[in-house]
């Protein structure tokens, strides 16, 4: 799979456990940090969308873990948005060390709610746009 | 010092550290999860605080760390409540491990604000009493 | 499908986020306090494992979010192990509030490897039986 | 106070709660990220610290909350070391949001440690003149 962001996070050893590696529950914060970014270069980003009554929910989570990273380990992850379809939309990630090596993959997938009431609501038509266009670049 | 209340506690893997130890972040969401639990006792405890419209906020954290708590260590987490003048109250802590070892002490202090505006507010009337009568037995 | 085993979870402050609800990255931490209680029943548990060099790696994890936990949040955690085949096992969850509503469920996969050197090892037979037993009931 | 070093950190979603804030926990572990970055100026780091057979552990942690953190805010995390004496160091901090508001100060201390058996040694010389140095800069 070919990815067009990518996201620099560097391992804090409070994410790290006593087996000396990073906990697997970590990665999802960085899959959540690397959408934040990834929505940032469109308009307000998420802050944005929230702004204007539109919400995110986390419907599934999935990560699969090749290799160990390591407190300070310098980390890449890529991430793709796609499967845009009404209020759904999914991302894929890649988590490459300095190294080269993938040390893990993942994806999740969300809804669009309204603020308010958390009711499904579609993806805002400026964003969908936004988000095939920089796919397709 | 001594207490009248404490709550169980086990440390949890993900709470752990690449130290092999329990990271010193966690104590001050054991120092939470036990001034939650020494609420639940009074009324509605914090929900029902906060259905009543009154928050509180934390203003000040301290802990020492004397010694090492590890994966799946036992810990009582005992509190005592005092220092209620106005807003403000305080929580002082003790965790001690199972063998009977002080593995750490430490202190919070706190301001109830109203929930819409965060705006400071008295400790409820019928709580600084439940609380006054609860330390003085 | 049927669990044999349940663990109590709380949902701590600490636990939410600013949507005021679980954070989803919790579940993945809860999913691990889950199974060292399910571990627990077996001779010494995770730490007795561990004790005998053998530690326990996580390949994968999934959860789907069906709808919200929120603070104080009483859950219960199913858990069901299967799939032991060589170094490999699989736990399936189903995360239940007290209102009885199903919240989430996941499913994570693991493998043994020695603690020195992280190489893969068979699960302990006398683990894989206990654990077959468990089941069987 | 005046600092000569800082570090910046952006207000992640997972660190947030229900009350729409950043966790008063969080801020600990910011200020740990801070004394990476701070350390990372010197030789290994603290990784190379700990190559060298020393750790540090932390001793006491204190922070005050001023006003809230959000989601996405911009902090430049100040912080300063001094005090070296034999073992031990202290780390002050400052929580500055990109708005010019002071959100938080701090404070920990920390005892240099062999790596093997956590017995107490001096802070290394070529580090406790580096940290001098660049403190009275």
């Amino acid at each position: 799979m070919s990815f067009t962001f990518s996201n620099d996070v560097v391992v804090r050893f409070a994410e790290t456990d006593a087996q000396g590696v990073a906990h697997h529950a970590s990665y999802l914060v960085w899959f959540e940090v690397t959408r934040i970014e990834y929505l940032r270069r469109f308009r307000g980003g998420y802050k944005g969308l929230r702004d204007e009554g539109v919400d995110a929910l986390t419907l599934e989570a999935y990560a699969r873990y090749r290799s160990a990273a390591r407190f300070d380990d310098h980390l890449k992850i890529h991430a793709r948005c796609g499967d845009l379809r009404g209020a759904r939309f999914r991302f894929d990630y890649e988590v490459e060390r300095d190294d080269g090596e993938t040390v893990a993959v993942g994806w999740t997938t969300h809804a669009c709610v309204s603020v308010g009431d958390h009711r499904p609501t579609r993806v805002p038509t400026w964003l969908a746009e936004a988000i095939t266009q920089a796919e397709s670049d």
